[in-house]
């Protein structure tokens, strides 16, 4: 199967279902990431086109902790709106990646745009993958794939409906998520009090707790017209 | 009265609406359907304005089934944005139709952003319709229109507040889908599995077992200030 | 029509439903006021059987300004549960009443549990009408009466899914009010701080300006099987 | 695996998930349905009893036809509440089951008090299922089984988290309701104008419509601690 | 500390969050107020210019009743849109006003799409404001602001879930509301039947009657990462 | 001010609010703990009365660590109910207490029906508890008190809308739970696989990322109606 996880900013899709796409690529399925904005705002210090060049290789390195591949889209962080340009991106990564399965962000979450636009964008542009007259690089898909969102950041207003148990691939998590040294060190501590190594070992817990396994990652679902949604494509 | 349908493609208030306002139509109330965009991805083979034509035809024919009038805004399919342009558009399309009640698409839907953009703006642009100082063909309303969201394709994630009885009118909504032709032939069948004709039926009949009588369709009023909301205005 | 208010202590219909009740039997239709519990905890100063008596009597009165008749089943005020007993009573309630439309308290209110359970097994038993082998005092009902959901107190946590426009009865709702003579003056005023009179003002005006009306009341209606819930059933 | 129906009257399990039962005993799972009311006051003109028995009959016969076991807890149809012995029942028809996986009423239903009361005991009662200090007939659980509601009647108020593919058992579930010849005849029809076999087809098609398949059946799990949620243990 | 509301319109934040602004000013916060639009179709006669100029003076007006400082933003009225330009107009109102605290509309209003724009940005935008590579002519924020969500246009949808008791403040509020006169008088009730200063009442009024106190205003904060959201700040 | 939890079994209160009420003591309220039911079934060996007597003291111990007094309503575990003599022991712990907040179980959790019942009838009588004529050993309270919710187990289907920063006490808390021997011990993990010593590690540092401190608690207040519910009386 293929899984495409289209996250708003390197390390995103790390730190929130790393796990299950470590589980997908273990069992065998060709995982993709796709990283929507450049970060270039994820600095104090460095200017925007140094600090969006590393952390597009610390992305590429994480992928590869799981023989994933990276889509680099490459919008301008914290600043991306859904417009004609967005969603033909993200339906091409789609069908680069021959995508059936789509993680993303929850488009209610209250925490930045680019995450909720990111979200909102990739469900909306789901059911144009298969559309023949909407052209880009590659062919259109043979199907609409199926979307999960992946949880709020911190959890905030999000009960997940789904829960995959990641207590077997919770180190491999923590592996792609320590390919971002830009992030994980001191700028997020001195910027926002967060450790994003903790949070991922805090929320994988707890998530664990809630779901009756030691690590565990949540979803959602989304439940549109016209797709198979019987049964689980979560691994 | 005065009834304006304001749907996303040709064919939705068909499905959608259809038997509500074939029982508006029936009453005497003066309907119209206002289509939004223009339906150009519709075929698996023909070009875009080709597809397009033949489907303004058919909406017109499915119109005059009720002696309905249509109004064809002519975005682009798949690509609506929340714009000036879509406000006034819409704005214009209320005030040419002196509308009343207005029926549109349930803004959380998840199916195509089509759908949700035009549910969105339809009810954000209620209020503005009678402000002198918002110039469009048309002169302002005198009275800001009733608002009433049609169910989520497939009914998902949508509970009806409201319920029609259209068991006396179905089987005009059946004639006025069927005027769609280019669409409940095989495209959509081989596209995503599904028949438009029967699909109505089901749901149709769906609504009828929640609702108490043979067939329904449900709704949900938009609840916004300043609007008159005590009553009905459903038929 | 026939019109079944059932509301948990002595005031309460006319607080909340008040203006609707005066509606309908201005309009012609056979209102009847069931009030559950007793009332006996509604004094700061006299013994229960006296206090519960005199609440009798002012819901009569306040049950004849709209000519509308009383049934007092007489249950333990602040001690109502849910048991085979007041099932009953409420099923002989809607029986002898022929009811076809039952008002009846919201059943999320955090208020008191006089209020939801009397929401509750209101609702609950409305199936139970017709049944022949469910055997009370009078003759089993012909069709399931529907239910509408009067507001919570004070409105917390109650979006109103229809409005019903009072303006016209809401003179009729006061004097029905001031009837209840026990309650309006100064015990609850000692009591809660609250002023019934001014509240029902207050919270008419509110639903009013929420609809665009002068005064109005809120309902939700009991969506359940099998009922007819097409149209609406509040005048 | 063993599986474990718990309704609130014969013929629930059979209309509201049969044919995910019928898919667990086709791959193989024990498949155990517990009736929870005799449904006595099933019948326009027979005596409690006797309906009673022949409602038990009915309901043997179609478990049978899957190979399924019955539990019959004879409470009193439409008196059941939530007491010490409703409990400990549920909890030995669990144990004596040995059940891995339950299916039961949605709580919030607002369609009947039997069936809200067997959903909330139910899933109240899996924590002590494996409680020692509990004693009932049959010995403690290993394990808390995992809880989902099936949907509430009609649908009303549910929308599914989780769907099963039915379109290979969904005449396996025609043939079992088709067993409870004294509720598919005429005497809901008269009492309700309900048409049960038609009902499981529009219902089953609905949410197939909704899910991307020919038949389905909806469901949400219960979300509870501790209780191993992870992946689906639905068929 | 330092408080800032973002409103859409002149006279938005008086009568939504006046009461609580002049709690905080009256002891001893620095309260600043953000207009958006212009407000240059508040006028049924006016040219645009010319309105917009006598709302701008009329909100400073309102705005010195307590001391606050007015920041005009001077988008165009209901032609409000997600640019950068209007993320970078907030976040710059946050920094120069040195915002600690911002109130805001809640993003769920169907009232009109200035409202739920300004609120789904400015809660958007919270996060940018501290980081250095966002560049406006304010430095960066030390921490990133608390934001609250006030009440949906005449209550609509809205549970507060958190009431400021402003009995000692509400005649400031209504001091601030009459300085916009352009608004106040006959053409808001020729418009829409509403009579603003009448509405305040009425409102603060109903949230005191479900808080307990005379009169009250209601919030609810916006549950986002990663922002210190313990306690309250609410006056 | 007169703090008063009520939780349904000894550590419940520990577990889910020890943080918050350590605080409360520490800043100087008087802080009570009311168990209702006598934990009996929380042994695998031990017969009903030796581990409730043991767990008596557990939680008189407990309670000790903050200066808190214990109340032992001594309800059977696992078989709690809705009943008169369950109000009125309530009734009486929130008068003996002088109770001005009370924290209960939060009613919509699945976990446990002791936890439910013991939320649902706490905050169902604290309207009764200043009303004259319901009698009970101690005095009515002068004042209605205000009831938070605390989180739902392993906070499953719960958002808090309000957080208590604990980091300063989450000690104390720990120390409190250590007291309760008979359940920290093998005995849940054997059951359950759960350790409640990790177990608040895990919560309190979740609800302090999405919160943005080190430890937190979360709760909802219960917006019901006559209470003063503005500003917060949490610490």
């Amino acid at each position: 199967m293929n899984v495409l996880a289209i996250c708003a900013h390197p390390d995103d899709a790390e730190i929130w279902c790393g796990g299950t796409l470590a589980k997908y690529a273990k069992r065998g399925d060709k995982v993709t990431i796709a990283v929507v904005t450049n970060g270039e705002v994820g600095s104090p210090s460095l200017p925007k086109e140094e600090i969006a060049e590393i952390r597009r290789l610390e992305a590429i390195a994480a992928a590869e902790v799981i023989g994933a591949e990276l889509i680099w889209l490459g919008f301008r962080d914290e600043f991306l709106f859904d417009t004609e340009e967005t969603r033909l991106s993200i339906i091409e990564a789609m069908r680069a990646s021959k995508a059936e399965v789509v993680l993303t962000h929850w488009p209610d979450d209250l925490y930045n745009p680019d995450h909720t636009i990111t979200g909102q964008v990739s469900n909306d542009v789901a059911i144009m993958t298969t559309v023949p007259n909407i052209v880009t690089s590659s062919p259109p898909l043979a199907k609409i794939p199926i979307v999960y969102f992946i949880e709020s950041v911190a959890g905030l207003g999000f009960q997940p409906e789904e829960y995959v148990d990641i207590t077997d691939t919770f180190e491999l998590k923590q592996s792609m998520l320590a390919k971002h040294e830009s992030q994980v060190g001191d700028w997020l501590k001195d910027q926002y009090g967060s450790n994003a190594m903790e949070m991922i070992e805090v929320i994988a817990r707890f998530r664990g707790i809630q779901s009756g396994v030691r690590y565990a990652e949540g979803f959602i679902r989304a439940k549109a017209y016209p797709r198979n949604i019987t049964g689980s494509l979560l691994p």
